[in-house]
């Protein structure tokens, strides 16, 4: 009743989905897509679901490998496109081992209407993940997992530059923020300042990776408090978390007024003890829970209107 | 996977349900319990819908009005009782124009489980509420409702202490210790150090209420992070939020390893501008959330082990 | 660095001193001032010493008992305003035992440029205190301190706008809003929201009273946290603290760009086990911390100017 | 006066002090110590005005450059340590363009009681500074601060392990654990449940370095609660923050219960506008802050007492 609680008609939610990313291996679950066709067929499957954005990282289709190689993300970012309405969302972290100018070159071919863009340099460990499993299907999986504690995720001031000059002035391609810790918000509202990037926003917090801010829920307030002193009312929030928190963790961003990632990338399980066995049933199970909380999920058109997309008739492939 | 994480096992989610209060008015539902026979077949909805705990109000059976009668308390006690496992939970609180002697007259006779004791006096103003009728069904509602301007809800630390006294060392009873704002936390402490209750405890935090904290989720955070601060490890938290705060809030507080307390004491609706048919309808409702987020819901006997009752057949009704 | 970040330049800090209160008692200490004499020789020294505000409660000469008596206000309040530039601040709290009509006689007769005006009703308790003296210099000492475990603060919702309308509307005097708990400020917010009260708010936030918030440090931050979100940039933030929380909690406060409020209304204490010997040493004593923090101190004209006030000579004394 | 309130006597306060880092260059203030006599005598008069502690880096006698030598070192730390009693720290986190082993080199040739140790790795963007200064004193300067741009603060998991090993367990120094962001706490808290750190930590937060967390005070306050959770009540709190910051937020963290660190370092300047001549006119002006809190200056004893250290006369200088 009093003058600040915020107006019941919220806006809709929009919901993204990271078909396979680059820290789970094909070890971990049967699920996790590789190849081309398998990331077509869970890409349509997870737009049909309900999720607006799709956000792409490729691999080997023989080693399930993270590749940064142009010619395997044009095997599916052309099918993807006729077959879905959804936003392409092609990732510039990549993985590690991978360069910057590595990390670009897909994007920078393909022009989509977004990317991820992460918002500074840091640890990030997952090699803990290595200890549970025994058995692996390919070679690179278990030093690939174990070298994260000597390795750090790049992406220095000028790096940040870089990509905001050559692929969002370049290519009018716009981003997704990635924001691990607190200094990642602080990084962002210095390139505000500095005009490199422009509102509206799309912030994405992410919690839980060793070597950023830990999935607490407390976390997660602070991180959108302090957005939102950063950056007013003119941003879109969005939440992923890593592993079991997944759920919850976009639950209660939902419940606080944001947007949600879901998708195997982020986590490979449905429920407690059980996998997922593709993304669109975590983009389905997610979307139950926004309607149980009377809440509207944005399509691929209303998520380009509050981002301010440049549309899907304007990329390069 | 850091320290301090919360183990994934969590402990299971107790669901109070609030049958009918002393907030609304029949003008506002018809669905809202009146008669015992209404409060009885409700409450049995409720129970069989997962609610572990009733929380009750005794009203005129005629007019709606609120009343402290323990004759009619009497009429709908011993037939939950029958009919339902449910620990049955007594309000201290009553309503408008009650002493505490008359609020107090039914629980002593009753001497119940379960009892809420609220933690401090406050301005208690529903008044806003009158604005959105026209056509009352009772003569009462009306000036009811609007009196609250002028009303304080009465709870000093004599009163708490008298009740402390002789329903919780008199009667064996517990308490839902019901905090409307962060200085009840407090109060509580101070009964705490003063070892007039004793853990461990069960904290109701409630948002919402004009004159108490407002239903804001960073309020939700601070109150939890204030009573871990106060209490530590040895109390069960639970929420329960005003009208359209109802499940957003509750679903908030399940994520965050907190109980939940939904009923129509709390919120008319089921869905935004959608009343609900009866309080086994919000139970229903966020028992799927629960589910949704591998939650498990405690039967009334996992609730009195976690909140140390005495047991129905210690009551005396 | 970032965008963020306040300017380097603060507006000045409002040093408010409270010279007597109704909390402690002559039992207390020696310096606490109960004379019209001794009030008056106590505000002239803060004033000399730094304070822009004196905020004023009136004592029997005798007893030292809180009076409402316009008659002891009017034996200092035009001396007062004959010795100093200071603001001079008319309490409407009063203190146990005065009904509101008592409570108000003294204002609307002086209409002062400012009264302070509690946002709730709450338990009030300060009996805690009666413990620690054995020998009282006067009878009604003990009981007046013990009877607070049943003393309730009168101000409800009726109450405040009362107050607003007839000494806000109808003697332009402007108010310092005393919040005690988060609700407060929610109530505070209604009244905005019903243009009762207009901006700039002088919102004084009171930590440590048992029935209130607590004197931690992050429910000072938490206070202001939330009258920031409440009330945007348009309020002057203040804070006060019981007991030895006085100078921390006003330290931090101007730390954090709000401003203060000492005296022995609030602390009978200079620094640890060492009784003041009256206000202006408290206001000398955060002075010499706001200068350590290249702080300035506003003077009575910056204050009027901050605050809006009408002007010490559109006073009825 | 509840149960939470922390109890009156707290313990002292360590008084940290950075003599000369590796952040500002001679250009920005003749005070700044670079040869070993001066940071001789800037190190003893800290200790004398009341630093506990001496955190130490070592630059060019003739271009003030930092500088990894162990030569350099050798030439101020007997010196120092026949001077005075304050503990000396060492960094280990040394400059730009410096690998893990240089950084390590003197500090292994040293074994002192006590290194720091950079809880990340991360951008460490100094370069808005070099905007501010037109003359420089050396052709070093300005490339130096531009360039961290591109300058990534190398500490990875593994690093952090081994200095932990060959340091920590090879030595018996202990560290003071910086930390400039949340996930630098929880990359501390992931060491603890690997036993490769041992309580009583200290842990220095950071404010203010772009790339890391901001300097405003809610983000001290939640720096503080993180670590509270994450490592209950086993370690001591000490805060730094950059520039301007520097005194209103170590004033901050004294007032909350925490150790304080000052020193040309952390910043220059003494007042608004005014710069230090030495970092003992930046320990002066904290303690008279301590002093007015009531807050006592812990010895250098009493320092490695509250911190375990292994004693002066274990060092091998
Ligand atoms: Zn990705
Ligand atoms: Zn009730
Ligand atoms: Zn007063
Ligand atoms: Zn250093």
């Amino acid at each position: 009743m009093a003058a600040s609680q915020k107006p019941a008609s919220q806006k809709k939610v929009i919901i993204s989905c990271a078909l396979t990313g680059s820290i789970h291996t094909p070890t971990m679950s049967d699920a996790l897509p590789v190849t081309p066709d398998e990331i077509v067929e869970q890409g349509v499957g997870a737009a049909e679901a309900g999720a607006a954005i799709l956000h792409l990282h490729a691999r080997d289709p023989l080693t399930g490998q993270p590749t940064p190689d142009p010619a395997v993300f044009m095997q599916f970012l052309p099918r993807l496109k006729q077959s879905t309405d959804a936003v392409l969302n092609i990732t510039t972290g990549g993985s590690l081992n991978m360069t910057v100018q590595e990390r670009l070159a897909a994007p920078l071919q393909a022009s989509p209407e977004m990317c991820s863009l992460n918002m500074g340099s840091m640890n990030f460990g997952i090699f803990p993940l290595a200890d549970r499993y025994k058995n692996w299907k390919h070679e690179w999986e278990e030093p690939y997992l174990r070298g994260t504690d000597d390795f750090i995720f790049r992406n220095t001031f000028r790096d940040i530059a870089y990509i905001l000059e050559h692929l969002g002035e370049g290519c009018g391609t716009r981003f997704e923020f990635e924001c691990y810790d607190v200094g990642h918000l602080y990084t962002l509202a210095h390139f505000l300042d500095r005009k490199l990037v422009k509102p509206p926003l799309f912030v994405q917090t992410i919690f839980g990776i060793l070597g950023g801010i830990g999935a607490e829920e407390r976390n997660l307030v602070f991180m959108r408090e302090t957005a939102d002193r950063l950056f007013g009312g003119d941003y879109a929030w969005s939440v992923l978390a890593a592993g079991r928190h997944q759920i919850p963790f976009t639950t209660m961003a939902a419940v606080m007024g944001g947007n949600v990632r879901v998708g195997l990338e982020d986590s490979l399980y449905l429920a407690k003890g059980r996998l997922a066995r593709n993304s669109a049933e975590q983009v389905a199970k997610i979307r139950r829970i926004l309607e149980e909380l009377s809440l509207e999920v944005a399509s691929p058109a209303e998520a380009r209107a509050m981002l301010a997309l440049k549309g899907a008739d304007q990329v390069a492939f």
